[in-house]
C-alpha cells in the first residue's frame, strides 16, 4: 500500500512544523547510536527482507499488545475502558509504514519532520487528534521507551527468513536496532521541556 | 571493589526517596521489555564473565565519550568548558559497579529505588550533587535514551570472551539489552511530569 492512502499518514506533509534540531544536532544523535551510512545500507537490505512478512510482524506486535492490558490500555476509550478497533486497525497501516520508513533511508529533514510528529502523537499534545478518537489521553513515556526492546528483539526472527548470512543478518539487527533507539529518542521531545530534552 | 568505598555510591541507602511506583507497576515494565526470572539467571552468568574485564569495558564506553565533544560535555565544568577529571574518575567507579548491579539480580525494591536516585543524577533535580562539582546542570534525555545502543551492544564481544556457548552468549546479551532498556526507562522519572511518564 502507498502512503498515501493511509489515513492519519503525514511524511513529507508540507505543514509539518519545521524540527526543532538543526541537521547538524541530529547528527550528533545519530554518532550517539553509532550509526552510519552502513547502516542506512543494512536497512535498505532489510526493507526487502521485512516487505513481504510486514502484515505477520504487526500480528506478532499488536498480539504482543492484545495480550498485557496495560499496554492495550492505550487503545482503549477513555469513557467506556474498551479498546476501539477503528483505532487499533488504523494505527496498524501506519505502523506497516513505518516499518517501509525505517528502513528507506536516507534519513532527511523531511523524515525527521515525521518523527517528530510521530513523538507528538504518543504525547497528549497529540494522541488521538489524526483519528479523531476519544481514546486515553497520554502514552506513557516509560513504556515508549520499554518498547524499544520488543520492536527490535522480535524483528531478528524475520530478518533470518531472507537469503543472508548471518553476518548479514546481525548487521540489518543492529541497524535496525539503532534506529529504533534513536527514533524513541526524537519521540521524547514533548514529553520534556526544552532545556532537559 | 565493594560498593561500600565508592564515592557517592548509594545502592541500599535508607535515605533514597521510596520509589514512585508500586512493585507490580514495575513488574509491568519488566513485561514490556519481556525481562524474566530466566533473564536473571542470564545476567548472573553475565555478571561472572564481565568482572574481569570491568576496566577493560569502562575503557571503551570512556573511550567512546571521549571521542565525542558533544558527550564529553556533560563531564565539563559549567563555568570554564573544560573536563572535570574528579568527576570523570568518581563517576568511572560507580559506572563498574553500575555493570555489577545490573548483573546482580533481583532487582527488588531497593535496586528499584536506586535506578530513580541514577535517573535524578542525570537530570538537573539531581545532577553534580553526589561528586559536589559544578558540570553542566543537566543531562539531555534524548542522549539517555541514546545511550541505550552503545552501552549494549559494546557488550557482546566482551560476553563473548567467556567460556559460553553462542547460545549462551546470546542470551546474556538479550538480558542485558532488556535490563539497559528497562533502565532507561526508569531514569527518564525526573525528566517528565508524574502524567506524562
Amino acid at each position: 500500500m502507498s502512503g498515501d492512502t493511509i489515513p492519519g499518514y503525514a511524511y513529507g506533509d508540507e505543514s509539518l512544523p519545521t524540527p526543532p534540531i538543526e541537521m547538524a544536532e541530529f547528527e550528533q544523535l545519530k554518532q550517539s547510536v553509532m550509526f552510519t551510512d552502513e547502516d542506512e545500507e543494512y536497512l535498505q537490505m532489510a526493507g526487502d527482507v521485512l516487505e513481504p512478512q510486514i502484515d505477520d510482524i504487526l500480528d506478532v506486535w499488536y498480539g504482543f499488545v492484545s495480550d498485557h492490558d496495560f499496554l492495550l490500555y492505550y487503545f482503549t476509550s477513555a469513557d467506556t475502558g474498551e479498546p476501539i478497533e477503528e483505532y487499533l486497525d488504523r494505527v496498524r497501516e501506519r505502523f506497516e509504514q513505518w516499518i517501509r520508513d525505517t528502513c528507506d533511508a536516507p534519513y532527511d529533514e523531511e523524515w525527521l519532520a515525521y518523527q517528530f510528529e510521530i513523538g507528538r502523537r504518543h504525547h497528549r499534545s497529540g494522541k488521538n487528534e489524526a483519528d479523531d478518537v476519544a481514546a486515553v489521553p497520554n502514552i506513557d513515556l516509560r513504556y515508549v521507551i520499554a518498547f524499544i526492546y520488543p520492536i527490535t528483539a522480535t524483528i531478528r526472527d524475520f530478518l533470518r527468513n531472507g537469503d543472508h548470512s548471518q553476518e548479514d543478518v546481525d548487521n540489518m539487527y543492529h541497524a535496525w536496532f539503532k534506529s529504533v533507539v534513536l527514533q524513541v529518542s526524537l519521540w521524547s521531545y514533548p514529553y520534556v521541556t526544552d532545556d532537559d530534552w
